[in-house]
């Protein structure tokens, strides 16, 4: 992709550049954040507007039987886990990922406790999402003390940091700073061998690669469906768990939604025999009900498909920019290696807020995480070729020209 | 009110008539379910789209700032909170009922363990809406078993089961079967007084009767938006700290949002000092935006007012069961006193679930509870007199003809 009509030839020979109009994407942006929050499908508003209409003003109360408003967390689940290699019955889209992580890590922890009590630590990355972490570090304060969350500081140093002592790894499948992507069957059998149970984190990874958790035998996960999947902001998030595990593994969360007859209306819990056991109260079937237009549209292809587009963009963009904009004090933190990258590329920059601040100006939509990276994420189903020349192009303009100098783009927001 | 024209000149006279035209009502239909699930504001729909077009589809990431996402939590928990004596800052929009009172038992246990660790006990009702009995079940399970719940079959009970083991008790201010209603400053104040912890579910009050949390000097609370507050079916729920209790109340949920600062991305938690602190991850924001739909109905009028119309509703529509549907076997189990009784008026019969089906497959539209209740909320907001009249010569009806007794009104559905 040498110029910019390479990227329209590109883009023209696209299998997926049909399913882009199926986005409703703003005039004049190049959006490169579609991991943080996905795009809108143009079927959301339409859903939205039936559940609102007809399936609340008009069904009202009736509508959680005849809209199928109960089933909808299992239902959509079942339409995940095409794409995360879960078999039917595995998977329930509710709550969020922190509180999907304390569920599961804590019927982890406890299945261990049954079984080894002497695993009491957690082995994890220093550089996971921090509400990972947050999540674990509540949880055994909340256990009492007797356990412990082992950080390490490099994928290379996880071997070491297994052993006998350990409960759980729970780890990121791509991290979200700097897209690194680990061996989901390597590592997963690291840890079998260490007799650890293994949690898969697939905030960046759901629809962004393939992903395949029977395969890996992985013993849990959870994931997002903001981001790569396009449910809308801040819509559910899922919880996998496989079938082998559903009768042993029991979460403290335990709400009605999780009992196995919810409207016996008793006084005891009895939990769901089957995936049901990790849902807990009533969801927000508005925000809910839109997940299904963003897995509808992955329905229409499949991840081997994606992942080839997605690893020819971030291919082109990191090949464009360090070609464009050597010299100007950006430094690659994404993996080269295709089999270590997610569906990003991230670039260390001194000043990177500021730079993405002047980006977002100029319509080119990445976002910044501490401490220094500007992140671009490239999802397949609506990121074109020519946006990453356009996007590249106006990147080297911004450093060329110091153009992120100016005082505004220093102003910080509550979310940056 | 002797005739159906009574009941139109009640409706004529009734401050809160105006109000009625803010909501869409299936034509047909007595809707006397909105304990259960509220009616839909009319501005709900165009709030969603808002939200979906501008916001997400043309705003992108963006719209964390410049739409307010991010606050959406504490601003609306701050209108919330005038509805149920709330300071500012005390409040936030967030999770389920089921989470929320997992965050806020743990916080209370956490802190009696510091500093009465002999108060081991969490006092509440048998006959409390199931969902809060599984969650302090499933806490206190977690918590390895030293702590125990103590359950009372009848309000009378509750000194008795007060004492020095006590760390909390968690009471549902209104009955969600049979619409009793505890004296919320006297429960407090003989919590307090025996050294424990005061905890209400507001499921069945906010917006549905007045309350004061800081006039009981009540030490938490949880409630919902998807009932009388008329949010969205399965809306998020809140959750309620007074200030004096925010620096000593810390919750094992500790997820990215309630951080100090969730954006430094630091490896280690610390909670924000307020409120936020029982926040955890990224909230459903299209469903949570339109829970500002139903608050800015109730804003235009006021508690008192909304109470007044509620009682003259239950008592006439209590007056007129009895008087036209007596010996039809219906027995009232919703108190009869006004201050014992909430915003609905519940009534056993044998076969109460085939009456009910009877009644929705006639339009009027109440709800079943296990076992044998028929039950029947009123929302002041949009239920008229009128709805009374017509509701109760329909049950008579049913019940004189024995028109329930179709096979198709035997059949159960998931929800019931």
């Amino acid at each position: 992709m040498k110029t910019r009509e390479d990227a329209l030839a590109l883009d023209r020979d696209d299998p997926l550049a049909p399913l882009r109009d199926q986005f409703s994407l703003p005039d004049g942006v190049i959006y490169l954040d579609g991991n943080s929050l996905g795009a809108q499908p143009r079927a959301s508003a339409a859903r939205a507007q039936q559940v609102i209409g007809a399936e609340w003003g008009e069904g009202l109360i009736r509508s959680w039987n005849t809209a199928g408003w109960f089933a909808l967390p299992r239902r959509l689940g079942d339409k995940l886990a095409t794409l995360i290699g879960g078999a039917p019955g595995e998977t329930v889209v509710t709550d969020t990922i922190s509180i999907n992580l304390f569920k599961l890590l804590s019927a982890m922890l406890r299945h261990q406790a049954e079984r080894a009590p002497e695993r009491r630590v957690i082995v994890s990355e220093r550089s996971n999402f921090p509400t990972d972490l947050y999540i674990a570090q509540g949880l055994i304060e909340q256990l009492g003390g007797n356990y412990e969350l082992r950080l390490i500081d490099d994928p290379a140093d996880l071997p070491a940091a297994l052993g006998a002592d350990t409960a759980v790894a729970m780890i990121t499948h791509v991290n979200y700073r700097t897209g690194y992507m680990h061996d989901m069957p390597a590592v997963t059998q690291l840890v079998h061998d260490a007799g650890a149970l293994m949690l898969w984190d697939l905030a960046h990874s759901a629809g962004a690669v393939p992903v395949d958790l029977n395969g890996a035998r992985a013993d849990g996960a959870v994931g997002c469906t903001y981001k790569y999947l396009n449910g809308g902001p801040g819509s559910p998030a899922f919880v996998w768990v496989p079938q082998r595990h559903h009768a042993h593994f029991s979460q403290p969360l335990s709400g009605w939604w999780g009992h196995r007859a919810p409207f016996a209306m008793q006084p005891g819990f009895a939990p769901d025999p089957g995936i049901a056991r990790f849902l807990c109260g009533t969801q927000p079937i508005v925000s809910m009900s839109m997940v299904e237009c963003g897995l509808d549209v992955f329905l229409q292809t499949d991840m081997q498909t994606i992942r080839r587009k997605s690893l020819a963009l971030t291919d082109a963009f990191i090949a464009l920019v360090e070609a464009r904009c050597a010299g100007l004090s950006l430094k690659l933190v994404t993996p080269r290696a295709h089999h270590q990258r997610g569906s990003q590329a991230s670039f260390e920059h001194p000043h990177g807020y500021e730079v993405m601040q002047a980006l977002i100006a100029r319509g080119v939509i990445g976002d910044y995480r501490e401490p220094y990276v500007l992140r671009f994420g490239f999802t397949p189903l609506y990121v074109r070729f020519v946006d990453v020349w356009d996007a590249v192009e106006t990147l080297r303009d911004i450093l060329a020209t110091d153009a992120w100098k100016a005082p505004e783009f220093a102003e910080r927001g509550a979310v940056t």
